[in-house]
């Protein structure tokens, strides 16, 4: 397997407003080529700092590509810098020289002086030619190194990768191509769902696995190499289909899917509806499930019910329930889910009622608390949950969590 | 003016999906102490890259800051390297490891042996509480680099760095300091914000001035350096009075406030209540608007009446109207207006029906067609609106929309 390391040059992603993006274009290009991104780094004008890291990344690394600092001001360094490391010197290059001029010409604009600097080459390099702008790439190959120079604008550097950088890329990765899966895991810790999958993905050299946590949700990202798809895809399914043993239940989707569109291709396929009454997640459940395109079909209604007036008026909860056991509490987001399904006339009826915080907790009922009741036309059951966290995070595992609950429901 | 470096690590971050963005907050909070990030680096669970980074940028650089790695599973190395670059021993630190086990108690789940991991800290490191996981942080002073690991997830890594990183740096920094402001706009588009705000800002070496656009949100982000505070906010006060007379209207915050909080604010202070219908937003303005603690004071009840009939029973919408004009339209948005603010008994009632796609559209009702009405007790508006973008798009900008609408109705 090869490895690539990618350097973003420039000033304007060391502020906090600007990202490299371009790094996850190249990566998706370079891993269908079966070639793994190792490192990333970003770095603006700073010239000694450029030169150890283009120093460094060329010893280690069989493939390393730059973007950006190729236009034609002071603190354009990568060339500079580039043949500083390299050895090799910068010689004008006539015919690209001549190229720019007329690319100028044609916007009847005269080329800045400045701009002469952008025909400058380094000794030894293959030309990447910008049909998108004025700065050329440049492919150079150093020992075992291939090392590629691409200007910073998306619309300049993709098409110079795709017509000139991948061609020669492939042919030093022979034929592997990886695929990946991804399997998406709810219900589980972090650490319990490695305990229960690392036996299992470590076992395995090919496919290799990462473990994501986000949102409340894991994703295990299983990522194979082979000479063709169908081998790949073989090599993915066993050790998925272990995977699928160890945590089946916990698996909502093997292809990418969201918890809501889980949630909505088994709502639509048997026909049901649901409808939702909300009071921590204040809506949040019903904008998670309207997420999806096509969700009228089985989404029929929601009430944000805040307040007790509202509980009582819309969703015919007891008054004296609520006095009794207090607005978070089982027999209230059972009445609520009930209440609402009868509302609704739906299949499923959802209610939540709980303590997103910060304050309102107390001893015995603290900030995380949520109950979460799912109700048919014959029964309503609720789930306690003490989830961790603040207020966001609890919403939004809250409303994961009902969601869950309706997938298991169905299943 | 001190420089610091950003070490992200995580494989994740190598991948096509994900990328580093703990480093734009990061640098958000650097800057504003006078700190310059210099260089950012994105690393996975590769040990021998890892350490050459971790070697390379302590030795150039003031400030190291690393972020992620720092989890209970095997390819979190975060700590071992860095023991190993720094020649320190890890230490298992039994109080850690209590509160870890406590942790999971809560939640009433027995921690994962693996987990002891997380208790293990740096010889002569100073430990930094993890209030929202398991994780604690380390800071370390090694000569004259300081050395900062924090937990990967936001929501653990930024009330840690506020609480306990932010005043050791700010002890560094010593005078000059940055401070910033922004102005939330909404109501104008990207190029006439700029056309209206070029000529004054552009007068302006300090405060630097950079416009951001957001989820149909602008921001101007004013960036003043002086040697006191009250100097850096006399420059800001300067220029952000004269964008006030060129932008007055359309600016809701001077102080980074979502639209949801100015909004909650003016109707607490009115003594306000509200209520909201939606269609095409399916929850997510009733999310928006309880996503401030203590909405309950000022919300009453939302609903979400994606389907006709819902429409018509919670909120009396006719039928006919509904036959007559179709539930897109500017009759319904006003019926569903009038209608909650009714049935909750609010100050305000909102009603939102439009096509958020990707299908559903007509040429004489496109996608992204949305009619968003405003009630009080004597009468119901309703404006339309033809928004760009996709379904998630259009559905922002409606709830928007009809924050902007409460929020110039209260002023």
């Amino acid at each position: 397997m090869l490895n690539a390391e990618i350097i973003a040059i420039g000033s304007e992603m060391l502020t906090p407003f600007r990202t490299d993006t371009n790094s996850l274009w190249l990566t998706e290009r370079l891993n269908s080529m079966g070639i793994d991104v190792k490192l990333k780094t970003v770095v603006g004008d700073d010239e000694a700092r450029l030169e150890e890291v283009v120093r460094d990344s060329i010893n280690r690394t069989e493939i390393v590509i730059s973007t950006g600092g190729l236009g034609p001001t002071e603190d354009d360094i990568t060339r500079k810098i580039f043949a500083r490391v390299l050895k090799r010197r910068l010689i004008l290059h006539d015919a690209i020289l001549e190229k720019i001029r007329a690319r100028f010409a044609r916007r009847n604009v005269p080329m800045p002086e400045i701009n002469a600097r952008q025909a400058l080459v380094m000794e030894g390099a293959q030309i990447l030619e910008n049909n998108n702008g004025t700065a050329p790439g440049m492919l150079i190959q150093e020992g075992k190194c291939t090392i590629v120079l691409l200007p910073g604008p998306p619309r300049e550097m993709k098409p110079m990768f795709d017509a000139a950088v991948a061609p020669v890329l492939k042919r030093r990765t022979g034929d592997m191509l990886i695929v990946r899966r991804c399997l998406s895991i709810f219900g589980l810790t972090e650490s319990r769902t490695d305990e229960l999958a690392a036996p299992i993905y470590t076992k395995f050299q090919n496919p290799v696995t990462t473990i994501l946590f986000k949102d409340g949700q894991i994703e295990l990202h299983l990522t194979a190499r082979a000479q063709h798809e169908s081998e790949a895809e073989k090599l993915l399914d066993e050790l998925a289909g272990q995977l699928d043993v160890a945590l089946g239940e916990y698996i909502f989707s093997r292809r990418d899917e969201t918890l809501g569109e889980v949630v909505g291709d088994l709502l639509r396929l048997n026909h049901y509806t649901l409808a939702t009454a909300e009071s921590c997640t204040g809506g949040l459940l019903a904008g998670r499930i309207t997420d999806v395109p096509g969700s009228s079909e089985y989404f029929l209604e929601g009430v944000v019910t805040y307040s007790n007036e509202a509980k009582i008026n819309i969703l015919g909860v007891p008054k004296k329930m609520i006095e009794d056991h207090g607005a978070v509490s089982e027999e209230v987001a059972t009445a609520m889910a009930a209440g609402i399904r009868k509302h609704a006339n739906s299949t499923f009826g959802i209610g939540i009622t709980g303590i997103a915080g910060p304050t309102g907790g107390s001893a015995e009922k603290p900030v995380g608390l949520v109950y979460i009741a799912l109700a048919d036309d014959t029964q309503a059951t609720a789930r306690k949950f003490v989830f961790p966290g603040d207020r966001q995070f609890i919403r939004t595992l809250s409303v994961n969590a009902a969601l869950d609950m309706v997938r298991h429901r169905i299943k």
